[in-house]
């Protein structure tokens, strides 16, 4: 099988000129198969502040209403996507933005409301890997926004993260996959104040231990959780590190075992 | 030659629940090949009041500055197409959202600054028929926004009628096209007041006459050019009707004799 890299990039990294050109540099350097899936939180919030919509937050993740939907649909599907499409098709890379919705790519349910509603958010039902491989086979790009839908007429917000590792877990019967989440830190950090502590290797008793140690801790949780499904389920090799690292060499690997 | 059925909406239609949804359902039943294309001006202007950003108009063309193109971005890639493509999957049809940067389908330049400076809208160059070709035989339905792109990594707005007018045009090596305009009028009309009044067929030579005549004017001048230039290059039909006409028994047809 050939190798496919799945590229994860947070808001932060995207939505500065400056960053957001370095790691499409970097990114249209991967040799082979490739794909980008996106945030983009920090320029909703902003534009739904703009538009007088108040960004409301439960355990660092976004409660979706309506308006806020209307903000994400603009802001992930619109101004972030199409402008990483526009970028790195002036870097000769032939991407493609998608939501889940495109070509139904990436179905999903509204969350339950209990315990905390958080609105128009959708848990991942399925993800047509076929229909992506397709398209990567003829010299397409994938660059998805973190949309997907129900089937019924509504787009529903969910994790880019949570994307990343679905759609990493559904391409495993076509090619061996590299999944990367990239973030601020150079990987998962015995000491998060010190860079240079780099975790270089987790597994999921490791992650049970750091956990428990409280050395992993907040949003590093689930980016792991997330990781370590992925590699049960089949996915190569998911590495945690900075966005200016994405040539493979640094990091923190995580493997199930 | 399979046919394929392009349809252009305006912004009025799209951007309205209830009109959307009876143009869906209609455009649903059109039968074999077909593709859509958008506007979505009237939702942009909303967006960019509510954000503070002043909308200015020359001729009844939108000047795009830096701010607005951010706007456009927003709302036609994202908001307006998003929304359609979702509601088409609803409706069992397999929609594909794309700008012109999108696989690089529609590739544009800035228009000159002179005499009439418009910012960042995209004069099309290069339709690439073929891509779309190979999509819609693959059963998927393209959903056009209005947007090209420089390939230097520039989004540029560009009128969604000239959008679908070129896109017919490139289409014509692989489908007979049937390229419908649809407005909020029943067709081209002899008395603008009368909507019984519909100039059933008009060509080259009537053009020039109902123009002289004062009876075709203001914005529906290009929308005929349009047309005519479709018709010249090879498309089979245009006809100019309202959006509860498309089944194409109505309206006014444009050919070239």
């Amino acid at each position: 099988m050939e190798k496919l890299t799945i590229i994860k990039v947070g808001g932060k990294i995207v939505e500065e000129p400056d960053s957001l050109a370095q790691l499409l540099n970097d990114f249209a350097r991967i040799p082979g198969h490739k794909m980008l899936v996106h945030g983009g939180g920090r320029s909703a919030t902003r534009i739904a502040t703009q538009l007088g919509i108040e960004t409301k937050m439960v355990d660092g993740r976004r409660i979706t209403d309506s308006e806020m939907l209307n903000v994400v649909t603009m802001v992930y599907g619109g101004l972030v996507n199409k402008n990483i499409v526009a970028n790195l098709q002036a870097r000769n890379i032939n991407a493609l933005g998608l939501t889940g919705a495109d070509m139904n790519v990436i179905e999903s349910h509204k969350r339950q409301p209990n315990p905390i509603d958080f609105g128009y958010v959708g848990d991942v039902d399925k993800v047509d890997g076929g229909r992506l491989a397709q398209l990567i086979d003829s010299g397409i790009v994938p660059v998805m926004a973190p949309l997907t839908h129900n089937r019924q007429g509504n787009l529903l917000n969910t994790n880019a993260d949570t994307i990343a590792g679905e759609v990493a877990k559904a391409m495993t019967p076509y090619y061996n996959i590299s999944l990367m989440f990239c973030f601020e830190k150079a990987g998962v950090l015995q000491d998060e104040n010190d860079e240079s502590t780099v975790i270089p290797h987790i597994n999921a008793a490791d992650f049970k231990r750091l956990v428990d140690e409280g050395i992993i801790q907040g949003g590093m949780i689930p980016k792991i959780q997330n990781a370590l499904e992925a590699v049960d389920a089949g996915v190569k090799e998911v590495i945690i590190t900075k966005a200016t690292a994405i040539d493979g060499s640094r990091g923190t690997k995580i493997t199930n075992n």
